[in-house]
This record gives structure tokens, sequence and C-alpha cells, in this order.
């Protein structure tokens, strides 16, 4: 007997929670934490329930759906024990690589690594040490399309859940980005939308701020401008080279990007028109 | 038809949810927000909900009444807009009185100062320029009984629901504390339980910390022991004196009291045990 | 027998440290706090040194033209508790000015705050209870120029060494930026580069953001785009609406501008072409 | 022609900067960088400097030896590209040890790993991924002294500048923090002054507090009552358990302690007293 995840979203309304507690109680189960969040602007309505003692899943799908059909309800129900099969992405910078694969591999991270893909060799050694599965493709101009059919391939072959693009540097083309929408998370590192596109680091010191930060966010065809899970800043100083923004923001990177694919994987982060709600 | 704040605690089993967002619905509510949580340990479960569009407060409260008997709950409604009666605490010292009274005269803080209470002279302008009635009631080992006499008086006279200690030197007997239970908020100028008693910041120095804190707590009989609201940090270095973490304390301090006496004021805070729930 | 402090900055060299603390033990006195930078990208060296001891300051600035000749300093001197005259523009919003007057009041802001200015009447009781002379000058398209004439007159009269704008809502011409040059202080209320101009928690919440910032900056023709001096953040989330945002904002802008306007104060801020050298 | 770090502590006394400035002008030494601090209640005075273009250290080396003599300097020259030999101990957790192997492996951090040592084999696989040379040393009751042997043959063998304790569970003996005093930096997983020794999580959620943090600190005898290096902290909510405490509280050790090393490496933590001075 499981512990559940349900998620939903919906058009604000009475009586929402009333119909899903109820579905949940008359399939025997009890609601160990629970979060709700009603978008005064957007008039959509946002909730995360953690049960337990659910006798039959089978039974609550089935009262979920006659909910959903009545309240329009947008609904996933999971297994709270769900390891998300997760493709990570890479180019030669292993900081973000290294961190997941630790993290997944200490149990503190619920995703279960089915592939590392990087345009690159140089973080096969890391992979192989974590026992995830490495492939190397290459992206050329010429070898674009073919890399992303790889690509594609890969997430079809592995059932792939989640892409982490960590620290990669090659952008997706919008087919690949439609394809995985609201499932594929990159970190970016400077504060957005300050510092969008290449070399945020050298861009924030040539602006002289005093703190830098990272983003990670749900990718869409506009660079740099999807929905935001995730973002965390550090003090610098006038002492602070490039390369000193470079390593410090490193730190931030890492720490950004696990939470928000923690907070993903664990079903806590719900897309709300253009941003996310975080029931963390 | 105002919005309405409910906030309960009952010992965790199924059903509960389902049965107050009934009661809910059922007097033509909308839960605009609602947090629950159940602890593991103790297993207590607590909620609070944000709801607007009940026609009748009345009805709710006798289905919540039915609800309570049959669940074990403890349970308060109130109008979200209700402004918490508060008597302010201080002695010579203005950083946290100055603040908490600019709040609730910028309408930022949703408390109405009935009183200030002050064993000096000094913050009577204070407490003036924002209106606010100030008491000056001296604190000698002879009169500590008169003034505590006074103080309960005030209390009484004036239906105060929360006494604020905004650096208050003096230390409320036993009698009060319990006559105040869950009502009282103290500013401690340290990162409990580190630096309990007199003197933090001098402590902290000593000890050679990199940080330095804040804590607003219930205050309980057991000096600097009770339980937990907020805790904010702020980096020194070596070169700071006591003096500069007295003086960089001060903002930690009244950032934590105003953020604890909001949530408070708020009904976001439940009493779990010897801890809280902060449903921020 | 005074406290000093001295700043300077120059095209980096060796032996400048050798020659200015030379000057000083020359002059009897003794270094109690120094930080030198010398960047390595624009070549400038920049020195803070606080000193005690100087039995005669008029003969350690002969000493120091003298040095100052040789390596080309830009350099000052000054008593370590002076007092930096102070003119605070505001418009309705007080939060900035009632945390500048009652810092300046408890003596932990070095500044002496000789007017208040302001384009609405709004804040004149503050202004009065803290006893800083309130000016309102109103400023419509047709008044403009003669508002500044005002401002400028004010600027002369008063010996004004720093300007500080606590949430004025208006901007200031060229020639006024210019007359004070690195002498303007702006709170500008988002992490700039973020969200410059107008309205930057409406725009921040529309980007759904998941911190939001302020920052602190000498004021230039060029809008929102003169040197950093501090910069401060909050984390924020979902829940919170535009009017929270503000209402949170409030507390970091506060925060950053106090400190921006004590580091300048207390000379530790020096320009390094279009960024700011901090010793804090 | 190296870049230099010279650090240095005296009794505090006017013309220290001139004559340490001199000594290195005469050298043909440019200053990089330079901090001081004069403690106004030990009265000691410390200093850092980052020279470049000094042609001959050996003639530095003799000025500064004269210096010393005058002013009873503790003084320190090294080269600023120095890697300071480093033994790790750990016991099963990796996540500080993961890190500080990645940070040395991507040249962030200026160590060279010369041994890790552990008291169990767990680690051995991540050591060896490194290549840094694993010596797992069981520690029992029996084998407490012999182990320590061992160690200290180790240390003396690889010529190890400095020990890292990365969660090492086991409490070193008083005649090993003498022979390496100031030397030992140990990670733990407290805020201290709070929750010294055993499960500071644990005793930390049973408090009911709002933040945790770690600190890095020098080893003496008296346990966890060393000179701090650094501490940072992290927000915890009342729905954390203590094993979320333990899996956020990893990500603030590791930074806490990688800080603690890199500045310990880089020559910037000095002695003063009980406390430490940090030029960062």
């Amino acid at each position: 007997m499981d512990e559940l995840i349900l998620t939903l979203s919906c058009p604000d309304q009475p009586g929402i929670v009333h119909a899903v507690s109820g579905a949940i109680a008359a399939a025997g189960g009890n609601i160990l934490e629970s979060q709700q969040y009603g978008d005064p602007v957007s008039h959509r309505f946002h909730m995360r329930v953690h049960a337990a003692g659910v006798n039959d899943p089978e039974v609550l799908r089935q009262s979920l759906t006659r909910v959903a059909a009545i309240l329009d309800l947008d609904w996933n129900l999971e297994s709270a024990g769900h390891k998300v099969r997760t493709l990570i992405m890479a180019s030669k910078e292993g900081h973000c690589l290294s961190d997941l694969l630790y993290r997944a591999h200490e149990g503190t991270l619920p995703i279960d690594v089915v592939a590392v893909v990087a345009n690159h060799e140089t973080l096969r050694p890391l992979a192989d040490f974590y026992n995830a599965p490495f492939y190397c493709i290459p992206v050329t101009q010429q070898t674009k399309d073919s890399a992303e059919e790889e690509l594609l391939g890969l997430i079809d072959e592995k059932d792939v859940e989640l892409v982490v693009l960590a620290r990669y540097m090659q952008i997706l083309s919008d087919k690949v980005c439609e394809a995985m929408k609201g499932r594929i998370i990159n970190i970016h590192h400077s504060f957005l939308p300050s510092f969008k596109g290449a070399r945020p680091y050298a861009q924030a010191h040539a602006r002289g701020v005093k703190i830098i930060g990272a983003t990670a966010h749900y990718v869409t065809p506009d660079l740099d401008e999807g929905p935001i899970i995730e973002q965390d800043t550090i003090r610098v100083t006038h002492a602070d080279s490039v390369p000193d923004f470079v390593a410090q923001g490193q730190d931030v990177e890492r720490r950004v990007l696990s939470r928000a694919v923690r907070w993903h994987a664990e079903r806590r982060v719900l897309l709300n028109g253009h941003a996310t709600v975080v029931f963390d």
C-alpha cells in the first residue's frame, strides 16, 4: 500500500478541495500533506496532495476521472516513491552533472539517470563512475539535425520523463522543446532576466553587480524565457574577477539546479501560465 | 461578505480535509489558499484555510462546531481583515518599536496598537507620533508585582489579543506568561539556542562567530526556551566590534520580529508541541 | 587628536602603500584598518586607510600633497567622525526616509540630514518628528526647471555633500546629475539590470521570478545605469501578489539604501570606472 | 618571477605597514591586494599581502627577517601558486569528500590531496576515481592508539600541511591536535555554539529551529570549541523531518567546509586569540 502524490490544476471554483479530498477519503486515503493555490489573476487553481493508506489506487483513479470531468481537472497520480527517468545533457563542465549524479546515487534526489548525453567525451569517466550510461553525440552545424534525431531516439527508447540541461552549451531545436514541453529543465548561469544569452558572468562583471545568481527554468523555444522554477544568488565583491564569478557561481548553479530537479521529480512544480507554482 | 481565515489542529485521521472543506463548500465558500501539515511524530494535524464567499459565517461556525466534536478540533474562525489588538512593550531602544509602529501605520502589518508600555519614558515621543497610547510603567524589585498588575489591568481593559516584547528588558512573571500563553511574542537578539540570557552580542563576539542572528518566539516561563516562530541571520566579520554587532543586529531583530508578528496576526502560526507550524 | 580616513585612487605602480604609509608614520599616525585593491583590468589602485594618532593633520596633508604629485593620486582626507551633510529626496512613500531618519537620529548612520525635499506634502510630519527641515518642491512639466533651480539653491545654501533619492519618483536632469556627480545615491526597487524603469515589481511578477531585489547606485544621466554600490535580494513565492512584492521589497530597499549611504558616508565606496570598489 | 603571499601578525604599533611595504618595494615588488586589521581589544595587528614582481624572494625574506626582529612579527612568505599538501579524513558519508576532491581536481581549490584516510572502506572508490591515495585505518577502542600512530606516520611521510576532517566521526586525541595545531579543519554540522556534540540535526529538530547551519573551525583539544573559520545557514520549515535536515544540511556543510579550506590554503585565515581573522 503505497504513498501517492496527486497534482492537479483546474479553473477556480467552489468545491474543488471537497471533491478531491472526498475521492481520497472514499478510497481509504489519509492526507499527509497538501497545498493549494488559487491564482487571483488567472483564476486557475492548483493543488498537490501527498496521501497514504489508499487501498486501491485504481479505485481512486476512477473517482478522480469522474471529478475531473466535472471540474475540468488536469491531473496526475503517481506513486510517491517513483524515481523519474532522467536524461542529463552536458558539455565539458562537470560541476552540475557531478552534483546530480552524486545526489541520485546517495538517494537524496528521486531520479533514475537513464542516460547522460554530451557533445564531448570529457565527462565520460564521471558518468562511468556512477554507472550512468554515457552517450557522446557531437553537434556541428552539419550534424545538428541527426544529433537531435539520435537524442529523440534515446528519449523514446529509454522512456525518458525528464531532460536536464546541466550546462549543456547547445541550443535545442523547437522540435525537441515541443516534444518534451514542460519536461526539460535548464540551468542558466545568471539571475534571469538579467544577462540572457552567452557569457553571463562576463556581462555581470562588466556591469559591476554586487550579487550574481543562477536560474533553473523550463525550456521553451524562446531562449532563456521559459517559466522559472528556482533562483538563488551569492554575493561578490569588486575584488572578484570573471573567473572568480565563474568559480563561485558554480556553487549556486548546482544548488539551484538540484533543487529544481528535486521539486520537479517530487511533483512540486506546476505550470501556471508563464510562471510556476512551487509547493516546496 | 467577508473573507475568512480558519485555523485548526486535531489528532491526525482520515477525512479531516474532506469534512472541513465540505463545511466551507456547504456555506457557499470558496477556498482561496489552504495549507495542511500532519506531523508524523506527534500525529497532530494542522490546517489553515483562507476562504471567500461564505454567505453566513454563523452557519459555517455551526457546521464547524459539529465537525469539531467528531474530529476533536481546536479551531478558530476569524475575519481575514481583522486587526489584532496589540500591546507592545519596550524599554529604551526604539528600533523594533519604531518598525512595528511604522508598519502598522502603513497598513502592511495587520495589527491595531492599542497600547505601548515601557519601563522608561524614552520612547514616549515615538509612540505619540504614531498616536499609540503610551504608558510608562517603571519596574523595580519593589514595584514588580504592582507593575504586573497594572499591565494585566491594561491587557484586560484594552481587550489585548497579543503582547509583543520589542526589546523589553524585563522578565515577565510566570503569572503573565500563563495568562497570555501563546499570545506573547519576544524578540531575542541571538540565534537561539546559542547565547541565551543577557548580552548575547557580547557572548557571540567572544566566541568569534561569523554570523549573528535573532529569534522571535512565544514566551513561556522558561526563559528563551519558548516555541520559535522565526529566525534570521546576518554575516559579520573579524573587523566588527560588539557595538557593530549591536547596530547590524538591530536590522535582523526588527525584520524577524515584524515577520513573526505579521504571521501571528494573519493566523499563520500554529503551536505544535514545543515547536510551531508556520504556514507562510 | 582625531581619527582620520584617507581614501585614494591612482594608476597602479610599485611603492604606493609604502609612500602613503610612510607619510602617515611620519605624522605620528598608526594604521587601525586599511584596505587596498588594484584592478588588474583598469590598472587603477584604490586604498582606504583608517588612522589614529596623527599629531597634526595639516602636516600629513602636506606630505600627501607631495606624494600625490609623484604618484598622480586622487585623494581625500577626512575626520573619521565627520557627519556627511545630506539632503534626502522622497515622494509619498516613507519607508526609506523613515529608516534613514531613524538611523541618523540613533547615531548608527554618520549623516547630518540638513534637508528633506519632497514633491508632495505627505512626508512633512515624519521629517518634522525627526527635526529635519522639510521642503515641498512640487514638480510638474511646467515647473521642472524652476524646481531644479530651487533644489540646486538648497544644495548650495546648505553645503550639501550627499543627495539621497529615497524613492523619489522624479527623474533628475543631467544638469543636477553632473553638478553632484558621484554624490547622488538612488535606490532602485529591482535587482538591476533586471527591470529598469517604471513598476519593476509588476515587471518581476509578470516574469514569475522567485527572488526580488533592490539596488543602490550612483545616479548618472543614464537612467538606472549608474555604478552599483550595493544590492540585496529576498525570496518570493507564487503566492505573492504584486502588492506583496511591494511590501516585502520595502524591507530590502531600505536595508540596501541605508548600507549604501553608510558606506558612502564612511568613505568606503570608491569609483572604479563604471563600477565601485566597496571596502566594507 | 612568482607572485607571493605574505601573512603576518604582531603587536600593534605605528609603522608596521610602512616597514613591510618598504621591504616589498625594495625587492621590486608591487602590492596587488593587501588587507590589514588591528584588533582594538587584543592589540594584535594582522596583515596579508599579495605581491608580484619580486625579483628575488630570498632578498625579501632577509629584509623581512630584519623587520620581524624589530616589530616582533610572526610571518610567513609563500608562493601564491603553492598547493597545500592536504590529508582528508572521512568515515562513510561522502558529500564533503566528494566535493573537496571535485574542486581540487577542477583546480578551484588550491590543495593537493596527498591522502584520504577513512575508518571504513566505503569511500575508497570515490578516492580512487580522483586518484587520491586511500588509506583505511579502522578505529576501535583497542586500536585507537595505533591508528593515531599510523595517521601521524602518514602526516610525516607525506609532508602534510593541512588535515581536513570531512565528516570524520572519530575524535582525535590531544596529541594529534597539538601536533597539527592550527592545521586541522573540521566541519561541524550545526551553527556553533548551538548543538555541540552528537546528532546536532536531531537536537535542532527537537528545538524547533527555523534555520540550520554548519561551522568550519580549527580543531583544538576542546571539542567543537576551536576558532571558527566560516559558518553558513539555510532555512528549514516545520515540514522538514530530521532526515530532511540531514539532506539539506549536507549542502551547507560542503559549502562551508570548501570555503574554509580554500581560505586557509590561500593564507587568508589568521589566528587571533580564540577567533580568526579572515581576509576574504
